[in-house]
């Protein structure tokens, strides 16, 4: 009779989400080296332009972003990836961005802050990736992959997502999932982009196209930015994306995402096992939060407990979903601190 | 018998932040010129050289943040200033500055974003402050005038904290109180300024100084992001600031921070007179945010308005600060839109 | 019995010259722009990736350079092109190029200096072409056009060169053969390039190529210098070019070069005419400098007057190439200035 | 009745320059770092302050001479230092200030090129600084010291040249002189600077001033030029200089400069021990170059022999000072070679 067999490849989560940006349709890069992400761009710059896109390494990270918005704005797909101080160099750019409402992907591996820090896993970006490290009131959806698959998954969305809302995208990840290796799934190779009708593409028999965040005319700016807020809330309507994990006779409930969260659900397994109804939502998507939908979820549970690896910062998201005035508890160790299984679960039981 | 009379200087905000920051014991000041803060290095090109300081117009904005950092780094005490787009390029630096435990000040008068938006007061930069712009676990001390005198004494105060707390200090306007003219009383200039045994100064007949923010040996990092956390502990004990008005009969509390609660203030009193018994609770420091002080105010009222220049920022904070499932309205107008008092008037008798 | 018709098309100089080095294959281009030779890059732009090579509009002039830099090692035709104040920024990275070996073609559309200058021909930089306005000990082949079909074959020769000798190689017009319009013969397109056993493509199953030109270990860099001298050597044996025009029975001898010469050629026309029996040398390699074929003109010359667009610099070279203690008279107009062939004529009839 | 002792100091040559800079009243430096010469910047970095002067270490080698620039037009005396590659790069900041007639300081402490080369002492750097590195019609005055005294007075007097021609010079030395210490006597630190009635000073109760080298009304750059050929002319008249040596009866002259004439002078004793009446002509001014001296010192020698630490440079202007065909012979050893003087005797006996 024959078995459908799936074809998987071992990656590690640069290649992965190399592979996927290509397949999605990326036709240009532009980063600058720093590690815990430097195979992204090494395995781009070769198989980039083996599928006829341009891969350029920039003299400096402000740099790189500049040429992302330059590629964007002719109708092209593009992106770029760095590590945390990296990106912070990127806000002025990626404000620009989402200013002149222009579809980018930009992947962060977030290594240990703040300042150099050191190359190890962290969340410490989580504020910068969701509150526009940048200036003005704009947002970027963020994108929270838990393994290589999913990162492979989540930056073909975040093609697509870029595209229909034209605004950027952040793909925020870690040096773990960058560096891990596990069998992936490819998507098909998308073969019809969609028509960008606003892109400066030269205007032979139409009329000029203008993309600009400048708007010096008084009231212009403002109807602009009630334009990007409308823009905002159909996001936050329609791209929400989470997980739930043993909820369903869960009362005691931990918030937690990324790489994290991975970790987190083996600790749960194990307080299963002692009896301890323990259940774990997972934001996927950073921004738009799932406050909706994680609110329900802390209704329920008697206690809850945010884990990340930094000192604290979804938390803030978590506080604000809930509506009554309970208690939550926060663990979390800063850039360099990776907990086991076991810590998290000695956690849980001091709760 | 005589009367002391207390000498004022009409000024503007820029020119006040600068005298206030060579009152302070400034020494030295790097920036590039963005609109609208251009009277800021201006002035002080002038004026730090007088009193023995440097002044430079870096390349661009982020050496100038580097430039700080070098300047700080030495002992000094160091500024610079920008606006909206010229802070995001500051991003990594300020990461850097926090991460390296340097005070600085940082004065960003905030303009219409995102993008380059335009040079109209605003207060999108919210986020960006608040929430560490930059990348990794790290806080900036966040004061917020409302007035050219308040700006002048917030300007000073920023030197004390940053090196209290070796810690960026960032100072958060906008153009309205950079261009507005007020009259201003002077602080004394400060003569003896803290020691900093921690400075890089030469090393003559003491032990080398070592200042970095790079920590690749496992566990060293975390364990200096926990003594941040410490630190930050501190100053949200500590350093708290707000000001209340109309609050002792207030069931209806407006929460506005900046140019903003200025104009709030004014509608309050004209709501006063129709008898809506409207209070207003303004955040002096943003961060640290005086969550546990608005909290009680926010128990006492029936209904609660966040006004802010912006699409819903500080709202977060609000939020947070919440205890129970009060419906917080909120009222703003993004980059460009400045309210007059009966808009919001309007607005509060809406609620 | 037919026709053979040649096909001629009419081009500018700058068109001409980006044909030229797409048809001598070329495959990179790095430049950034300044007027007069704008309509290099802008046409460039659009032909180069049509014929599968890659256009950059780079950062700086300086960056430029140093991309073509990278490209010359990977084995690639690379070439860049600017003006006056450009080529100046490209000194440090022509260096490099001549001490790495490296072939790469650099077009400089001469405008008038120094400083910013204006945008008017000019041969001024005719001293910082022929000797080494970088530093070091190190030659570029100098070409100089006099009309846009030598352009035209001049730039494809210079990639030639370039390659047979490994060393950087200078086409030196100027804003006015830039903007010229005149009926371009085309080459065929190079098939077949030389193949470079030196570049950097990769070391699969060879042993791994090495290129630089920092050489500390002590006697290293003189042998690599001695090297690079006997490669001039051969240069001036075998690259020397240079036209004579009127020269059968004449005595009294005009050398000019480019642009300029071409108004000499049409007063020497006029003074024939009159019976004067005047000739030109023409140099067409800058460096090598013709020496010893001009020195057997300038033996039959009774008289000789150097004309330059410029405030005497070739002139050095022909003083070199005199033997005896013959006056030789100059003519020339710096920056700005053009003479018209009665001009010269005039300067003709006063010696 | 006592001895009138005078002074001296034991310092390196980067110390001695440095100091005499000081002492002629340069109060402003910005400069790069770059080996052999980091003594330089580094202790003018400690210096300069104390003395009221401002020192900068730029983010480049472009930066650097672009601030020099802004000081020369605020009316300072101001200088940089570098060598090769770093002077390379200054080569369109040079033009700019020679197009604007600016007084300004260039120390190139030559070492091996071309490219990174070493760090060795070398003359390669000849043809650069003679022949304007940068685009244009313009010349700097070019000093070659041969001791580290010798430096120490051409820097003090180069200020003095430079505000007198308001033009840039260069002094022209190497990593020998450099490093080497000698007994330095000092001059008397300059009381009253040249009143610079053309600087930028502001223009209160005046005419505001202009600078610059932007000219683009026809004629006007042109104007310009004949007033810098000029200028030029001025300077090649009056600022030529030279020392001769054992010349009285020589019938073998040796040209040669800098540390390389050191050199010679011990092997013309040596020579000189055995009766061959060797004499040596040591050019101080590369240019304006002794064009006129030289040639009669060329008239009366049977034999000349050019000695440069490199493949051939000034041998150009020998040649164009020589009236008749005498051949001139050449030994030198490029980048890195250093010759004993026994090698130059040897030299001397073959030819």
């Amino acid at each position: 009779m024959g078995t459908k067999r799936i074809k998987r490849v071992l990656l590690n989560g640069c290649e992965a989400a190399a592979d996927s940006a290509i397949a999605a349709g990326c036709k240009f890069y532009a980063g600058y080296p720093i590690t815990p992400q430097n195979r992204f761009p090494e395995y781009m710059s070769r198989r980039l332009p083996e599928e006829g896109g341009i891969f350029i390494q920039a003299e400096s990270e402000v740099s790189a972003i500049n040429m992302v918005f330059g590629a964007a704005v002719a109708g092209v797909r593009a992106m770029t990836s760095s590590s945390s101080p990296g990106i912070s160099l990127k806000q002025e750019g990626i404000s620009y961005l989402a200013g002149c409402e222009l579809p980018a992907v930009i992947i962060n591996m977030n290594r240990g802050g703040p300042g150099l820090g050191d190359v190890t896993p962290s969340q410490s970006d989580y504020f910068q990736s969701t509150r526009g490290g940048g200036h003005g009131d704009y947002r970027t959806v963020v994108l929270a992959p838990w393994s290589v698959q999913e990162l492979y998954d989540l930056t073909y969305l975040a093609f697509d997502i870029a595209d229909r809302y034209r605004n950027p995208v952040v793909v925020l990840a870690d040096g773990m999932i960058a560096l891990t290796y596990e069998p992936v799934r490819f998507k098909k190779k998308r073969k019809k982009l969609p028509l960008k009708k606003w892109a400066l593409t030269g205007c032979k028999g139409r009329k000029p196209n203008s993309i600009k965040s400048l708007f010096l005319t008084p009231g212009v700016l403002e109807t602009h930015n009630w334009k990007l807020a409308r823009k905002y809330e159909r996001i936050e309507k329609r791209e929400v994306r989470f997980s739930t994990y043993f909820c369903d006779d869960m009362d005691f409930l931990i918030v937690s995402f990324g790489t994290c969260a991975r970790i987190v659900k083996e600790s749960i397994e194990e307080a299963r096992k002692e009896g301890i109804k323990v259940g774990l939502f997972r934001p996927i998507t950073l921004w738009p939060f799932p406050y909706r939908e994680l609110s329900e979820y802390l209704e329920r549970a008697k206690k809850v407990l945010v884990v990340e690896l930094n000192l604290g910062q979804m938390i803030d998201d978590v506080k604000i979903a809930a509506k009554s005035d309970k208690r939550i508890f926060f663990y979390g160790r800063p850039g360099g601190g990776v907990p086991t299984p076991l810590e998290i679960l000695k956690e849980i039981k001091k709760r």
